[in-house]
């Protein structure tokens, strides 16, 4: 099996991707990683490790699609991108199971949709992260901010999608999908959520219900799934949250002498949660729904987290998931013609 | 100025809101305040106190509306309830400024629609809390749950509602107002959203842009704007991430006889970082919008909660809130026939 990562794109340059990639192939006999970006910073990088050379190919590409630039301008104009060179290798050869980037999250989707299309069926792809929870469990987060002003069939795809994911994934037999709402009682919410709560409760998933965004990171649920738009606020709430209380606990440490000796007492600990609230550690987000499996990791990502990418696509490959879904939604006669 | 409290619905009963009372006429002279509840069991906490008797008044009310129980029913209902009894006060007594409820929220709402109505050509009242911030600041959020599937008129005058709070309360003398996003170039966002941008441009408030719910606690804003749904998801999802947050500290605290020293040494930061992401500590939620100030506190408050609450209405009414909100609206022409 062959997976494209993309080496540039990312905040740290090609030093994450290029250990990630020598630790998966050592990790992974059945695997080859094709590196996309600049070749000679590339060759320099790899130097570093011995490898076998068989299983990690370079593309060469000269330029890097930044943040700041639109995405579907830079997908369409940077040809010779790390990025659009990574989406051209997945589109063009049938032994490349997947692709992983940790460039911009825009050009990512873009290059999904006009270089890999949609599973047949399915009416909008989404974004999946996987986020820690209490008792250290975790949760999937369908759609995450790929798509806005959505309809209940969108709604019911992800719900598919994402339920699919945990199986394949982390191995759980019915994993608890839940509506996000504003109370967990059948009429609560918007007309929007009404719509929704319905439709889901005909599809072939383990629907256990509306959920309340105080309720995410419980461990109660396996899989949420929303409109792009809540499940944006959601995350980066909790994002902001996470971080706003670790700055708050920070000032309150260098307040007096004694709370910084408690500090350095409890090191390891506060690294702990640190590690804990760093989801970046499950992998990335998955896009579900495109007819390959595309991983978006944080703009952040360190070699480990990467890793975690690279397999992500792997187990997904392995599991045979983009066909799962395809045969799963031909069954329950939904597909396009509601879409 | 008298101010009437529901002594009862909360979730400690009567002894905090008693004691609330207590300190306010305490704190201020003009101040008389109004308890509904339990006439033996207030005047037994009462007892416990030196104060004015002239300046604490008693309405018996046997009942309490639970928030288990419908809001509409029980509103309708329970004739003889703390809550329908305060509100039938603040209804009938011109001299009532303000009334302050630590119960249902949901019975708050109702109570307050149908028996205290809107201001004049104010769309929907909207729920606003107040929470902290990075530096020691805090930022507002309007409509955090009250209402769902809002028009962009309903968003406006969210908008100017709590912009005219934040110069009520806390003296800033051109609040911040942002619209919930999902990032924060002009066109971002769905549908509603970009409706939601044109509209707020031309209201006489300082409208700074999009925000996004990262950077919902970072300091930069004063009020932040949105449909109650997203604003309930947005609320929730940062105490939930605080609990979560606080409570993976206490689990690695426990795991070490180091760690565990360390935060007794820490006891005193701990406790301040507690503090200060309890943003009850504002005092409660106001509903604004309503023809008269209602204050909806934590169903949890304690005596400085109520307390906080308590001052909210009166600095509210000494601002002259509701008159100064309906004189906007004629102002700027907007009004009913948007509606």
């Amino acid at each position: 099996m062959k997976i494209v990562v993309d080496a540039y794109g990312n905040d740290l340059g090609p030093i994450a991707p290029v250990e990630a990639s020598i630790n998966a192939i050592k990790l992974y006999n059945d695997l080859t990683i094709v590196l996309c970006g600049k070749r000679k910073e590339l060759e320099t990088n790899l130097a570093n490790f011995t490898y076998d050379k068989n299983r990690i190919e370079i593309i060469d590409a000269e330029e890097v699609i930044t943040n700041e630039e639109s995405p579907t301008e830079a997908v369409k104009n940077k040809l010779n991108s790390s990025l659009v060179k990574a989406f051209e290798c997945l589109k063009q050869n049938e032994d490349v199971a997947g692709l992983v980037s940790c460039g911009s999250t825009g050009a990512v989707l873009t290059g999904a949709f006009l270089k890999v299309g949609r599973i047949k069926g399915i009416s909008r792809p989404a974004l999946c992260p996987i986020l820690p929870t209490k008792n250290g469990g975790r949760v999937m987060l369908i759609d995450s901010g790929a798509n806005v002003d959505c309809k209940p069939i969108n709604i019911c795809h992800f719900a598919l999608l994402g339920s699919t994911y945990a199986k394949a994934m982390f191995n759980i037999e019915k994993p608890r999908v839940a509506l996000l709402n504003i109370g967990t009682e059948d009429k609560k919410g918007n007309e929007f959520c009404h719509e929704c709560f319905a439709e889901l409760k005909k599809m072939p998933i383990n629907f256990v219900g509306n959920m309340e965004a105080r309720d995410f990171l419980s461990g109660d649920y396996d899989v949420v799934v929303c409109d792009g738009f809540y499940g944006n606020i959601l995350l980066k709430s909790v994002e902001g949250t996470a971080l706003f209380v670790m700055s708050v606990l920070k000032d309150n440490i260098k307040s007096s002498f004694k709370s910084k000796l408690g500090a350095m007492l409890m090191k390891k600990s506060l690294r702990n949660v640190k590690n804990t609230l760093n989801y970046n550690a499950y992998g990335g987000a998955a896009f579900l729904g495109a007819k390959k499996l595309v991983v978006k990791g944080h703009g952040a990502s360190d070699a480990l987290a990467f890793l975690k990418s690279i397999e992500q696509v792997r187990t997904l490959y392995l599991k045979d998931f983009c066909k799962t879904i395809e045969e799963q939604l031909s069954a329950i006669q939904t597909g396009e013609t509601n879409g």
